[in-house]
């Protein structure tokens, strides 16, 4: 059985073009990396644990593919260029029948966004993955969730409910035979980070957040942040043809579309003067975005259909919870 | 039960003084940071494991400073001034007796080094830490392992082998009776990372590792990088009085000293021409350094005590073996 370094060795150095601005990547005590003047670094740091964020038995490349992408949505919210990341992983043992796939799906879509391993950690104990990836960003235009004012537009990208339904069908075995339920068990596992978008939305959007815990936990700490209320139309929330589908019904369909969490699309404002160049900026990402909204004044939250007022029970994901 | 949000609200945020190239802490999707014109960022990631690196039920405290000490280490061991941490943190259930010391320690050391926490992640699932941290540091002076040239006198900080010895009362109830038993178990948790040091070693040192997995694994580390030799003189190891009372003899203490793991003393080498101003540099620092050895022409590597040479077979610590 291999040890730490032949592990290190075999499947993580070497695998990627080294980054201009990496100076030291694996084999010190630290990796190094340069800066260019005027840009700040955006930093988020995601744990998946087996069993909690995916089956033990789940496929090493999916698992590689959702932890990597979902970490490197935090950097497209923030409208982040991706440059580097860190992977931190716990096993029992070494397992290379493991690895080898893991390790094939990380490294293409890493390659995909010009993202550099530089360094991490192998250990031994119970199945997880820490990542923490690394961005460029103007500091000055960077996204953050405390700009949403009264009036601005809510968009999200994409399609909505999506991740949620697969996850039913992954932890359900009765799901398997619904209509769509491959195709949205992959969705579960394989989102696309909205890197592009986020770029596209520097100096348009007055906020965004990627939606990870469910579109209103997030939007919420949107409205949290920036002391404002928001106005939903549910009947206008994306939704996939397959999910309508898979639920038999368009309503259960928005519900999860307002819930399902771990979608890694991104949930925007936008304020009125920009709405013409949002529309222009966005038209070579090849992302569909959807206005599902309007902020309002702070204490004010109503989700309605076409104006008529709903009283559906809902909450984000929270993983204590 | 309070839930993840809760959590991190309660126990991490607000904690600290907010560093001034800190644009953005936790409460977005990234945090943000400024990095000083010149100066490059080095990066280092480690994981905790219970039942690997620590006993389930350790005093959180000791877990605490052990998690981050070893961290800052690594950015010792470049001569990086510490200045981020993001941290993971993964436990079955959330619980606020284990967390409140945990927090408190951890936070201590964090302000000793200026170090301020950035962001991270909680999530449920069996106990472990993963820590990236990060520091800045001059590149073209950043001390690195490939630098160590023939002749260079090779040098380690404070004593060696007290933590494998405190490891020992750690593990075996039979050890507790032997001298000085609770101060090595407590050194074991309690290293000092040599952060001053490394900043004082900056354009007078070759080459620098920390000893995580024992001297002679690291110092290898350095052989290997540099395309070197070597030549220790185990007579003149550093070891505690402490740790040969414990152990019973001078040469059992030697061997300790070769091959502890996780002292985060930092090994480094020296060129001729630089060990008057190694002397005056560290004078201020009032940590204690011993030269251990030499470094020789590449495939060379000898153990001796006073030029007799000995044969002991020993290894550091792989965490797969």
């Amino acid at each position: 059985m291999s040890g730490e370094f032949n592990l290190i060795e075999k499947y993580f150095v070497g695998r990627q073009k080294q980054r201009n601005d990496v100076l030291l990547a694996a084999g010190d005590d630290c990796a190094l990396v340069q800066v260019p003047q005027g840009l700040s670094v955006a930093i988020s740091t995601d744990t998946l644990v087996a069993g909690t964020h995916f089956l033990e038995d789940a496929d090493p490349a999916l698992v590689a593919h959702k932890a990597l992408a979902s970490n490197i949505s935090d950097l497209a919210a923030m409208g982040a260029t991706p440059a580097w990341v860190s992977f931190a992983l716990t096993m029992p043992e070494p397992d290379e029948v493991w690895l080898a796939p893991f390790c094939e799906s990380f490294f293409s879509l890493a390659d995909y966004f010009g993202i550099q391993l530089i360094g991490g950690d192998t250990t031994k104990g119970p199945l997880s993955l820490t990542l923490t990836v690394q961005g460029l960003v103007n500091p000055e235009k960077a996204l953050r969730r405390n700009g949403a004012r009264v009036g601005d537009r809510i968009y999200v990208t994409g399609n909505l409910g999506d991740s949620k339904a697969g996850l039913d069908v992954i932890l359900s075995a009765q799901q398997e035979d619904k209509p769509y339920a491959s195709e949205l068990e992959q969705r579960h596992y394989l989102s696309s980070p909205r890197v592009l978008v986020g770029q596209a939305l520097l100096g348009l959007a007055s906020s965004a957040i990627d939606i990870s815990d469910g579109l209103i936990s997030d939007l919420k700490h949107i409205l949290k942040r920036s002391n404002v209320g928001a106005s939903i139309d549910v009947s206008t929330l994306p939704v996939s043809n397959e999910l309508v589908q898979f639920l038999g019904s368009a309503e259960q369909a928005q519900q999860y579309a307002l819930s399902s969490g771990e979608e890694y699309e991104l949930c925007f404002t936008v304020p009125e003067q920009n709405l013409g160049a949002i529309e222009s900026a966005l038209a070579h990402c090849g992302t569909q975005i959807t206005c599902i909204g309007q902020i309002r004044p702070e204490g004010m939250f109503e989700i309605h259909t076409q104006g008529k007022a709903l009283d559906w029970t809902l909450s984000g994901y929270d993983h204590f919870n």
